[in-house]
Formats: structure tokens, sequence, C-alpha cells
């Protein structure tokens, strides 16, 4: 793990991560798109107007998965943030997704998020749902067979939640 | 409610559509929207390309309501219906929500949805959660403190859910 940094992503990535993306699309048993999603909307997906993305990097060179934060309602409900994160296959169980998802926890906080969300967990990503109860999140919401599996059919997905920082100490919301 | 009618929304609606949610916009208690939504935003929402939407009208020309129907998420999720559903506050208590409701659920059956959910009702809105109950909806989800309410500062909000026919009868997913 010595030679990965997390950088901001840029356009020039993108090649990389749709790879990423397009493997996970084609086993169909983690991500809510499916196999017709097109490069188009996958770059809208990671690279949308507001959205921050950020990409592990081996070597200065090698992409091997990315996160990305961006509000998950608008106005009343923008203080919480949608995470979404991604392996590459070829460099799963060696911590990258770990390493992601606290450098997303870390942005989340310094661009002002209280609570951080994982909206759509498949029931079956054990991986995953281990993953992101280390770092803190817990299963908020169960949508009964929400997720049209691959191999498994309909299965459950999960909400899962993290308060960025004891309520108490949220600021007070503006007058509005 | 002998004079009431729903049928489609058209362009023609949205200015009455309209007038009805800047008055939940600017109440700040039940909709995440906020008061700087722009009537292009709202215009996007109620009339995505991939929404359809239905207005309850009395006496053939007073627009009393609305309710949206679009897939929840993409590809692998988009057999669940994500609704809305907004009532006139000079129409409420007199069954509106209730017929718009309705109307929405047996919309989404036809259209081929197998559940159906309201993503973020606000926990304060006791009106709304009694009616989507009464509708045979659950809360399947809480957001802690995701709710930005205009008098109460952070509340919660839910998820609430239904499946449209029992699981057991839901057609095979297609192979892909």
């Amino acid at each position: 793990m010595t030679d990965i940094q997390v950088r901001p992503a840029t356009d020039a990535d993108f090649h990389a991560m749709w790879t990423i993306f397009q493997s996970h699309l084609a086993e169909g048993e983690t991500c809510v798109q499916d196999g017709v999603t097109s490069r188009e909307d996958a770059r809208q997906y990671w690279f949308a107007p507001e959205a921050r993305t950020w990409v592990a990097v081996k070597g200065g060179e090698r992409i091997l998965g990315m996160v990305r934060l961006r509000p998950n309602q608008q106005g009343r409900g923008a203080h919480v943030a949608n995470a979404a994160c991604m392996v590459s296959p070829n460099a799963q169980g060696v911590g990258i997704g770990h390493l992601l998802g606290e450098h997303g926890m870390g942005e989340a906080r310094r661009l002002g998020y209280l609570a951080m969300q994982f909206d759509f967990v498949v029931s079956t990503n054990s991986r995953a749902i281990h993953l992101w109860k280390r770092l803190g999140f817990s299963i908020v919401g169960t949508l009964p067979k929400a997720f049209r599996h691959r191999r498994l059919g309909y299965v459950d997905a999960y909400v899962m939640y993290k308060l960025l920082e004891d309520p108490a100490r949220w600021p007070l919301p503006e007058e509005d």
C-alpha cells in the first residue's frame, strides 16, 4: 500500500474508471446500473457537476478504484453526502475500498457534509457491507427485493448511513 | 369528490403545479427542495423525460394536486417506482392525497412496476406518513437528521415502501 495515493480524479482518468465500472456492470451483482449503461451515462455518474471524485492510483499511473461524493438530496437534504465507491476486480481484498472510504469520509467532513450515505448497497454484497460497517456505517433501511441480481434474481438493497459528527455539535441550520 | 378527476398532467398544467409546489417550498417542512428551487428545476422534477405525472382536477379546471412516478434507480433497480405527491394547501384534508396515491399505485402496476417507494418522507409530516400507511406502505428506513426542517432544525426522514404484488408472483428477471 506504500505506493498508492488517493488524488482528485481528472478527465484523463476516465478511461481507466470506465474499464473498472464496466467490469462491475457486466458482473451484475453490486451496481444498480446494468450492462446497457453508456459511456456518457458513466461519465455523468462519476463527473456530474455537483460531484467530487477521487481515484486510488498505484505507482503514479495505475487506477485501482474511485470514490465519489455528491449531495444526497437538494436543498434541505444537501447536508448529507451520497457516496459511491468502486474497486478494480484486479485489486480486491488489499484494502483499496477501505482507503477510498476513509478518504471519502475525510473529504466529506472537509466539504461540510454532516452525514454520509450509501443509498443502495446490495444485500448480498457482503464485502461492501462489512467494509462500510468497519468504517462506522449502519444499515438504516432495507428495500425489499429492490435489486435485480444477475444470478440470484430479486434481492434486498440496504441504505447505509453514518453521522460524520455528533448532531449535538452540528452547526445550527441557516435561517431561511 | 364527485367532480374531481385524475388525468395525465400536461404542460398547460405546469403553472398551477408550480404554484402548489412553491407553497410547500416556502413552508419548508415537507419537501427536500428549498425556497431557491427554480421554476426550471421544478419543471424538470415534475416533467423529467422518464417521469409520468398526473393531476387531480376539480370541475375540469382547478388543479388540486399531483402525483409523479419515475424509476427509483436505473437498470437493476428500475422495477421500483419512485413516487412524489403534492396537494394544494387549499385542498388539504379532503382526500386528494389518497385519491392521487391510489391512482399512482394503479398506474405503477399498469406500467409494470413491482414495488413503489417514497424515498424521503419527513418524519414530522404525520399527515403523509398516515396516508401512505393507510395505502399499504411501510417505513423501511430511517435517515437520521437527514432533513433540515425550517422550524424544527434537523429531523429524520423515512423511506416508505410497498410491494405492489407478492414477490412469489413477480415475473422472472429477464436474462442479461
